[in-house]
């Protein structure tokens, strides 16, 4: 940010009275510009049906990370809520027809200012197709997964998170849990 | 928004090629300027020692909804994740010690383009104090709750929700679960 969105000035970077960390600041409107975390939702589509259990991933047409699969997810919109953004990230990305179940992980990304949020969805058919922001959209059992191709690794975690969970529960009974982490950068780790 | 943050130019109000809603653009530079929910993190602060079970509310120093009731939180900051922005902003507001457990409630409120998240904690002493946003910090039962003055239904939601979990636990066993809402402004709604 360089200038000001309600007044075009050039901002100042300071911390403004009674704030205890730099902003964005109009010293000549007295605007301060808040930068906050930015929320990417995303569903798990799951097909299962006797032992055939598959997750519905898409291989990204965009960068970052364009080649790489992922599970269908992107930025919230403002006016809607997070299960309607998991809805229709799901819809535009992989054209899969979806019931969307209970949020299944929260995971924080802070280096890049961002909190991803998957929820459990199944597949009401195999009608999917990839959208424009997709490559190709297919669908994989847990032992076929493309862990090297993964794009993000909060996507990597998730997927991890779900077929641990499902296995317990096929073993033992019981519910899906919410699972949190944080993954921080590598370069920025305190060790 | 009026102006780009980038090169200071009018903005203008169109749809982008490719995207599928209206957006901040910015004819000179090309820069797109996107709005997105910004994310309320907070906690429930808890003190229990045997019958006695209370909650510590913070009565607010600031607009909006200044004099009322409220379970510590605000805005999170980037470079955080939603736990330390939870506990950070329980200390601001309330000086209070604590320890934070897992993700109790998440509330969508989509009319003011905000996500509020509340995790449970406990107390670890009762030695809080009033932050800068807030003009006292006070312990409640259940009994004692000012339901009428509390300030945001989000707060509300999650209380009960939390009294609501918590008696069932006390009769029956079991874990908290977390609780999803959607809160829809009453002029807003379908009916």
């Amino acid at each position: 940010m360089k200038f000001c969105s309600d007044c075009a000035h050039p901002v100042s970077r300071l911390t403004p009275p009674g704030d205890n960390r730099p902003r964005y600041v109009c010293e000549n409107c007295g605007a301060i510009h808040y930068q906050n975390p930015k929320l990417v939702v995303g569903s798990i589509p799951v097909w299962e049906h006797g032992d055939d259990l598959r997750v519905l991933l898409c291989r990204r047409a965009i960068e970052p990370r364009r080649g790489f699969w992922t599970l269908p997810a992107g930025f919230m919109e403002n006016s809607e809520t997070t299960s309607e953004a998991a809805q229709r990230e799901t819809e535009e990305e992989s054209g899969a027809h979806i019931d969307l179940h209970t949020l299944f992980s929260i995971v924080n990304v802070p280096h890049v200012h961002q909190v991803h949020l998957f929820y459990r969805a199944t597949l009401l058919d195999l009608e999917y197709e990839a959208g424009e922001e997709s490559l190709e959209v297919a669908m994989f059992s847990e032992q076929d997964i493309p862990w090297s191709d993964i794009a993000f690794p909060t996507v990597e975690y998730t997927l991890r998170a779900f077929f641990t969970d499902h296995a317990r529960i096929a073993r033992e009974g019981g519910e899906f849990l919410l699972h949190s982490e944080d993954i921080r950068h590598p370069m920025m780790r305190p060790d």
